[in-house]
């Protein structure tokens, strides 16, 4: 006799990574309609529950203010309303974008007629682990199951109660769209040791994406057992050729540097060729200085213009997030190519010129992973690219490089079609 | 004054990865006639320093002889000049394959009149961990080269002298053509520490290729910061549907299985559909018996064909690299589709049917890197599949999935070419 008064068995992480594991076999062969009705269905929840997800936060945020957070982060922790009512229609954004599963990649006959199909699948089980940010568990919920991956979450633990809800809210919706409702997990309650198990869940789980800051990136790249998609530090350059115009110059380092603070795309160093710098110099740190820039510089850029801040190597290798840029006097390409490959994390770097020759050394010779030309490493971004939605800028080389879409969430598989075929 | 008396410093594993990733930045930008060039150069000097290569392989050969290797293996370390003659050609045939690097993935102009164009670089540096064969010293690194990467190769120990003398001839000609000889690296003397700081040189490489046994490769997968591109095992099955042809079946499952033996596309389990059981066993195993097979079987085989062996989970889990077969009945398509997904290693598995719904099925819901309807298993190969050369067959899901060809061996870069556009 089954004594119904017995406990159920206290819930575990691998407990959840199988349960999505389970799910995940089944989304991945849901339809395109069905996916994006369950997306409908998690956007119209987020709105009906909106209250129940704010008194959540609340939570989060007393323990957070009770525990001196730092306002900022504060900021980013807090929902409201018409926050979670934003989500929702990032959510449905989401199920307007193109479905990659099922497109094929290449194909075609073979001598002997076997049929060869390479087709865009899911991953299967897609970890995130990132920080106290609720708005990102909606965000790459999302993203993931619209590309057909169930997915396990590990956010801030001074999140916790905002993402419960939130998966919660999810996974209701999932089942009320006739989807699986474990496609969603939040692990955050098994705090450090969740997330660890998480690392090590080869096999369960098949893809690791890390999204925070550069030391939390860091810390899962070294640990995890599981495929890491690693994404972005952006220590950007923009290199101004001797043959630069004042003007183009002007507008993309100020647009670079000022348009957006904070962001991984936004210019950090800038270096100059020396025989353009007594021309560029005055005129574009002079517009930096009355935007509010802080110029850290090095000798020679401090023999052209008085005042600046003397830079160190600090600063080369410096990903200010703020107003401050490193900038520096370069003899010749060969030599801001140098400098970039020592010091770039290789996400984006740009050249302004009005030489074919330079331009085109530039991109052929940088290794990161946006090359651009006269133009402001702000566009380095899912959205301005086409994307339609951003997962996180891949600064690693394997499988994903650059602005990472929903087709970067996929991975490949051969189907072979024969009518007997054997191999002589 | 400099003391020219002074030794030089000692060679460090680290040194020769270092020295590996300054040659990469100058192999990047090499064009396909100047790789060809020295690829053409590598051909001649195998063929024109045989004798030096063959009296080196001999001092390994002697040692694991006194080591009591056993006969397989060392026919696996031997080289003769005929052998050496055949990776000459080996490194010919790859001089012919088609370059990826350049080759355009995507692109497109954005409203905003940004060119945006996705096109293929090598990864930069390709480190490869593989067990005393020293023919795949050349192979790996003719595709290394080919593809603009340079390649740390880590051989068996066993395989020192001979692997030293090979890099040694491939250095010299790719001096000779003009390329930079530390394009190609052994680290082969500092033994499993060197291997151990392979798998830590995050940043000096880039992606590591095991290739070898199940158990090398575990061991790389587990412990290797770098990221890596998982090759092989294969527990691969076939399914005999209900409607499956008799002499389809019996044709394919005995190519699959005795074609060749112990490579990782031979199939190692059959699962027969309850219905047919009685119809294809007596055949299909009768023709495999005939043929030297030993058939592992359970319960529900053994009570349609008298005198076989009983299976375990052991036989389930089986690659067996050997004239030996696990057979199973199976209840429906269902029940096969999950004894692939818990015994699997997601190589390649093949149904053969004549159901379009089975068929379908098959294709859609088995999580493999290659699903086949009606085909040999023998067939998942970079060479059968036309990519002209095989780096091995990857059975992750990240990056590549499947045989792996040249353009496997690189990554992608975004161009950007504007006329001053900055962000608004």
């Amino acid at each position: 006799m089954t004594d119904v008064l017995a406990p159920a068995a206290a819930p575990t992480a691998e407990g959840r990574f199988r349960a999505a594991k389970a799910a995940s076999v089944r989304l991945a062969t849901a339809t395109t309609l069905q996916k994006d009705r369950g997306l409908e269905a998690i956007a119209a929840a987020l709105l009906a529950r909106s209250a129940e997800v704010v008194a959540a936060n609340a939570r989060d945020l007393e323990a957070a203010r009770a525990a001196g957070m730092a306002a900022g982060l504060v900021d980013r922790l807090s929902l409201d309303e018409r926050r979670v009512a934003r989500l929702a229609d990032a959510v449905l954004a989401v199920a307007q974008l193109p479905d990659p599963v099922g497109g094929v990649v290449r194909g075609g006959a073979l001598a002997n007629g076997l049929q060869l199909t390479q087709v865009r699948v899911p991953f299967g089980v897609v970890g995130a682990i990132y920080e106290a940010r609720p708005n990102v568990t909606v965000d790459i919920a999302a993203l993931a199951l619209k590309s057909g991956n169930a997915v396990v979450l590990r956010g801030g633990t001074a999140a916790q109660h905002s993402n419960e809800a939130l998966v919660a809210v999810l996974q209701d919706a999932l089942a009320e769209a006739g989807l699986p409702a474990d496609a969603v997990q939040t692990i955050d309650e098994f705090g450090r040791d969740g997330a660890a198990e998480l690392m090590r869940a080869r096999g369960l789980v098949d893809v690791l994406v890390p999204r925070g800051s550069a030391g939390l990136i860091q810390a899962v790249v070294e640990q995890s057992k599981v495929p890491v998609i690693e994404t972005g530090a952006g220590v950007v350059h923009i290199v101004l050729d001797a043959s630069a115009d004042e003007a183009m110059a002007t507008g993309i380092v100020l647009n670079a540097k000022t348009q957006r603070v904070g962001v991984c795309n936004a210019v950090e160093t800038l270096l100059v060729h020396a025989d353009a710098a007594e021309r560029l110099l005055p005129p574009v740190l002079g517009a930096l200085t009355a935007a509010g820039v802080t110029v850290h510089a090095d000798d020679r850029t401090r023999r052209v213009v008085d005042g600046l801040e003397a830079a160190t190597d600090e600063d080369w290798a410096a990903e200010y997030g703020s107003m401050d840029l490193a900038v520096g006097v370069v003899d010749d390409l060969d030599a801001a190519i140098a400098h970039i490959a020592r010091w770039s994390t290789h996400h984006t770097e740009s050249i302004v010129t009005a030489d074919l020759a330079s331009a085109e050394r530039f991109l052929a010779e940088v290794d990161s992973a946006v090359v651009m030309v006269n133009a402001s490493t702000r566009f380095t971004d899912g959205g301005e690219f086409g994307f339609g939605a951003e997962v996180g800028i891949s600064t690693q080389k394997l499988h994903a490089r650059g602005p990472m879409g929903l087709s970067e969430l996929t991975s490949t598989k051969w189907l072979v079609r024969g009518t007997g075929q054997t191999r002589p």
